[in-house]
């Protein structure tokens, strides 16, 4: 099944690439590898301001790094073309803005992970890193970035 | 001399590839690098809790590196079969859980840094990178990722 | 134009690889790749310590940034010997010695983006995160690591 068909039965829509906050790029492939910039939480076109254990719960923070997911992926497609060229999502590094007593970063981080496995199946089984920062760009809950193989 | 060899002379006993905490894999090999998962720090089977600058002192945290640095090779060998196929590990990301005064995280590093060269030598220098973050998941003291190279 | 003649118009003194602080070597490359470790922000010869939105400013912090990068380019002309042979600077990582309510670490980082962009043009240009971690070795203000494609 195409990752589009998954993608309309999810009822998601992507994006179009992040636009940098900054003097960056989206996103660089090198090789069959794809570096996405880290992807910071946002709703409504607005920063997602907030902080783990201070202020929102893992429940909240889940929802947020599933946005962040799916902006990732809409990134993703802007890089390749089409996301059925997608080999395989390789590496995950999720930043939680952490109070200092908050230590659910793997199940906030679980958020981006279930939505990169319900749409990509097998190839969107990734390594991962998540733990707390002390802060994010614009005060955001969450920041992801990821290393993708393409075909 | 084979890296088991080593491994029988320092007394290690590796362990099987780590559970992962949650929705992602222990390791994803893409081309020939393996991308391995934060690997944070265990102790008799539980996190290692505690935090540097905050309880533990530099010395406990190098110890606590070390255990991550044995669990991240016994992952590491169930990603390639046989750790003599090593070619070399390219880099080391180690995450210590810090007060807002510790400023010794290079030092928490080393206690992984050295074991992977003694137990791989000259293929076991590696880049790195060390800092302090808010929190670890389970509150571990100490997390490292690491991207190695196979034959 | 060599980038030689860049840096020298920009009357940027390249230096030496970085020698580390601790166990781990300064860069790895594998295949076209090369992985850089977190450089420290130092100034006159000493740690640049500090913290943003604790007494560093953000304009201070992208000087510190800018140095940090000069410093990356030093370390990337000592593993490739010729920077011309740079296809592309890839990914970098922007941590920032961040106080708790600091939001700006994208803007810091962007002392380093623009250097790059100045002295390689086209490729320069890279995938970014930056966040703020609650401490960095020695104190220092900024560490950025690196990731590079080399022809």
């Amino acid at each position: 099944m195409s990752v589009y068909d998954t993608l309309a039965q999810l009822r998601i829509d992507l994006p179009g690439a992040r636009t940098p906050a900054a003097a960056y790029v989206a996103y660089v492939q090198t090789g069959q590898l794809v570096f996405l910039s880290g992807h910071t939480a946002r709703r409504e076109g607005q920063p997602w301001v907030g902080q783990l254990g201070g202020g929102l719960t893992t429940a909240q923070g889940q929802v947020a790094a599933r946005a962040v997911a799916i902006d990732l992926l809409g990134t993703l497609q802007a890089a390749v073309g089409d996301l059925n060229r997608i080999r395989r999502i390789v590496k995950l590094t999720c930043l939680v803005n952490s109070s200092p007593g908050y230590t659910e970063h793997h199940l906030v981080a679980n958020g981006a992970s279930h939505l990169l496995t319900q749409v990509l199946g097998a190839r969107g089984e990734h390594a991962r890193s998540a733990f707390g920062v002390a802060q994010i760009p614009h005060g955001a809950c969450v920041e992801i970035e990821m290393v993708a193989e393409v075909i």
